[in-house]
């Protein structure tokens, strides 16, 4: 008997469109979800781009018009990998008809527009879901289980990273992510960080940031040597207090010339502590004590550790980057037919893009800034 | 345009099988293959297990004859991930009816099998592959480009490892692994760290190994308290040479209480030296000297490291255990269109499979033994 | 031809006496020092624990009144290991006396004693030392170094912490560390991290801080259940900028369950990045890029590290906590007779003081405070 | 009260010499150690050098000659840090004027002559000390008392490395480490693992080795380009089975271009593992098994660990190798005060000489030599 099928629209074939395209055909071989994604139709800039990603990624059809995907009814789910400036009017649309809707973070480019879609879906009540696929790792998810257990006692301190190295290239021209409306290492990647502390202590309710710009001039294109001004930050530090009373830092840092993905944190608790790093994403630290045997204890990842268990049966084995996302996409179909809840939605992106936005008036004003 | 398509046949559906499903579903998505695999049909131990695997996996078809699958003219390529003991005649079967063949390791259950299978398929003038898939981590054929080029100077030493726990618990009942004929540690991990080896550093020329059963019995099954003895080694420590001249020493160990995925070495040179784990496949740690800065330099997998780039534009962001597979199966599909040659073929595994024998003889000798 | 004698008098003989006294025994054995030190005269708080401290540590004569041992002519250098209060007096009067003053950081209890202290060393003209311990590892030194060099360009961004478990425990009970007038464990160890910071980046502008009490009170004494209010910070986090314009964050945390010697930072500069932490005292990490093999290079302490050679002539063999006291008093016997410049001299230490004291008062105001 | 005194005389003046001069300086400061050592007498090769050396280290007389030492009525303490070459004539009149001997590794050029100056010392009744300062290490006495209460379960597995780089270059010249009397990296550090795996495991009932010289000549010295051939080991590895079964391997190699100080080994068990580097010498991992939580934890060395508290109160604050020549000293002069027995003593180092030994030979023989 085979399963119902349900058909996929994807918008972008990017980094992340490859992505969700590689999830979507490969999730029903590992996890037992309730129906059989069909790739039907690829939207892009134009139609021979996607001509072109339909044949790559392997969907049945294609169109140059977003609109015409969102319109159509063999599509069940809307998965928006466009650029982030169209992530609203897509998901509005796509919200007006019904669908499903799937979208890369940041939700939008500002946290007014990103409620407004949180609000619209809530109002029609489809079902949403952000791609903040690092919360899909199993050490993650293991993580979030040993603190909710109690297992390090009462949280105490926060310490957490997103450092990578894309923007520490003075020449690496401007681009959407250096455009002052929603953009800046903050936005991009230090949304990681941020959803990351929620998913594991809370919400926040204090932040104090200092936002800098490290190199005052980029390329204008890659097509020129003339430059412009930067007007985003290169590397944010700030000061962060949850609503627990747990206090700690964070970074976001797109010019940190050492580093690829250090997406990490300590999480310091009254009877233990957890470390993590994306770096070595299939590693969880747990410190425990124990007369004369106390330490850091390097957990690696396994089928103790659910969903690891859906692509291999020994441990050791190694998830990749892009297994995150078929977790997610298995959770997504999940949702879809009702099984569970899906998490994170619009309003768990909105209160992300909420707080960069918190953080970014912080170094404006100088001080702490409520959320 | 779409592209030709090449139809797969597997036979089998457990751990590997699942593997294998999972790479030719997503391989096309990733890479630019000359050919799209059709997932046609897949054999299992009866007609009911193959009908729930074909459904799960997402093939078209299902029997419970393998004899069936390889006479298919449907079938381009047979995948054999079945028990070892059938690797054989299976494979026989395959090379007789003109398919390419890409089988599991071990090639069969002995050196002088597999040898008759390489001897068919060389004869047959068929293509072959064997599924030695940790040599296609971008990493270790780093490893081995920066050991072509010199840049370690000459090759003195070498230390490696395969130790994992997956049999250090006494209770783990017999099963095919520890069938004489062909099982032990030896046999089925160490054959990993020997295929390792003579990728990167060419083939051996003398073995002297200690087999050590460390667990004298265990349960004759899963579901009886009665036990039987064991024949076959827990671990295998060997002292080995190359033909280059080059000394050292492995060691394949299935009862490695603290070990899930230690496929490790050090590869020492006059000028630098290379050490890996599998433990952290991401990551290759090289040794350059400088006045004051000499040290092991630890590499983060990205795309200036092919082919993975076709997983991710993005350095550091990790490939996983499954990913290796779909590099495989990359080479698989380039092979079989002629555009490149397979390895490691029948040949290839013969000749691990060779040494895995030599090591057990060394053994009972207590004597060196020329390969 | 025998070296000089020099007249040791040392104050205090618990955790850093002990140190203190070691080092001065064993300097002379290790480095080509300019005189001998002779462990004249040691003072404790009364006659008995003096005269037990004198025959532990092997000095000559003892003393209960520190103010004897200030005045004594046989002594040459006055070494400060008292409790922090009495930092000031034995030092105003050892100045006094025209004595080489070595003091324990903190220097004082306050900033302003601080700077009296500094103030009245200068005008006396005697040399001062404080003992920043930390900053003598050879592999601190060469990070200077190869900051100052230009190895990694122009540095971008700094990311410190001091973290230590003393304090986790909330049934530690108070004492001088708790003390509200210079107590905490920002004064207590975030001053080994400001003055990291300030030895490897130069002085910084302004701070932004926020202190916090984890365990509200603790016993009063080691004897009582009874417990009070705990008035200083267990752990602080930080924005920090320095003169030259480099943003970063620090944290000083005794009550960090898993750290018990996390005095760590990254160094990020637009060519390269530094790491390092006191939990492995003998390492630096060193970034740099080139094609496909960039890295952090885990350079170990050797020879090529001065003054490593000074303890072992072998690289790799590790220095301890013990030998940078060596270090550290080998430089005060070089400055005492004339060869050197005191560093951190009593102006130094008081530039840190006054960095933690803004840091405090930056968390009163809620606001950056400019140094 | 003052202690008693005891009379030191130490032969040698060179990287050990200097090691054992600090640590006579230092150790009753640390320690509480039943007498004070006086730093009587150096001896060198001649007048001037001993003169030089004793000034340097801080003794109070010189000679030229070791015979004048051993017969001088103020020592009662012979330390013996010369040559290897000379270590049975000193020791023998050391024994024979009724002295403690204390001496460094190797005992002596060959067994036999370590097992003539065994019995010397056992016919006369004198305490003799060897200087495996190695085994001091408070983590390697840590990992022995975690294997003695069975907290690993039963040892299964052994595989055990010291490998260093200070004869990786072919242009280093001849010395008495390529003498092919004694010479070669198995025995002058191959002997350190060997005794180490002895300390933790027990003795060794049979050998396999592979002894190789990688630079088949050197200058004959410093002065000269002409170079002889060499007749000794750069790099041994070999198989072992201990007495209790355990199997494992050995590594010794002086020509391990990336490594500094690789004394390394990892212990199975059936319940557990160890794992230890030198390189990381204050750091003991321990794995142990519990439900998902599964790991290595990395204990820091610290006062729960004696005798880490003589150094420091404070946990993870490293002591570093010459620290450890200070406990070997604590124990020689408790051991010569009657309150323990001297260990590793003469016999011990002669059953590690007869192992390298028998390594040798089964190599010449290439087959297993039981011991």
């Amino acid at each position: 008997m085979r399963k119902p099928e349900i058909g996929i629209g994807l918008v972008g074939s990017g980094f992340m469109g490859r992505c969700h395209a590689n999830a979507f055909r490969s999730v029903s071989g590992l996890f037992d979800v309730p129906a059989e994604p069909r790739l039907e139709l690829i939207a892009d800039a134009n139609d021979d781009l996607a001509a072109h990603a339909a044949q790559a990624l392997g969907f049945a059809r294609s169109t140059g018009d977003w609109r015409t995907l969102v319109a159509d009814d063999a599509i069940d789910i809307v998965a928006i990998t466009a650029p982030n400036v169209l992530h609203a009017p897509i998901a509005h649309a796509a919200i007006a008809a019904g669908k499903t809707v799937y979208c890369e973070k940041p939700l939008s480019t500002t946290a007014a527009l990103a409620l407004e879609m949180t609000e619209a879906a809530d109002a029609a009540g489809v079902i949403t879901m952000v791609g903040f696929n690092f919360l899909r790792n199993p050490m993650v998810k293991l993580a979030r289980e040993i603190i909710a257990a109690g297992e390090i006692g009462d949280v105490t301190g926060f310490r957490g990273r997103h450092a990578e190295n894309y923007m520490a290239d003075p020449d690496v021209p401007h681009s959407f992510r250096t455009d002052p409306q929603g953009g800046g290492a903050l936005a991009d990647i230090g949304s990681h960080i941020i959803s990351m502390a929620r998913y594991l202590l809370g919400p926040l309710a204090e932040v104090q940031a200092d936002c800098r710009t490290v190199h005052a001039t980029r390329p204008m294109s890659s097509d020129t040597d003339q430059r412009s001004s930067v007007e985003v930050d290169d590397m944010t530090h700030a000061l962060i207090r949850f609503e627990s009373g747990v206090s700690g830092s964070l970074e976001a840092n797109w010019a940190a010339t050492a580093r690829t993905m250090d997406l990490s944190w300590e999480i310091t608790g009254t009877r233990g502590a957890l470390a993590f790093t994306q770096e070595r994403m299939n590693e969880l630290r747990l410190w425990r004590g124990a007369p004369g045997r106390s330490g850091y204890t390097r957990i690696e990842a396994g089928p103790a550790h659910p969903p690891y268990g859906a692509f291999c049966p020994a441990p050791g084995h190694h998830l990749g980057f892009n297994d995150l996302k078929v977790i997610e996409v298995a959770e997504l179909l999940a949702a879809h037919a009702g099984h569970s809840v899906c998490s994170p939605d619009f309003r768990e992106a909105y209160e992300v893009q909420r707080t960069v936005e918190a953080m970014q008036q912080s170094h404006r004003l100088r001080q702490w800034v409520a959320l």
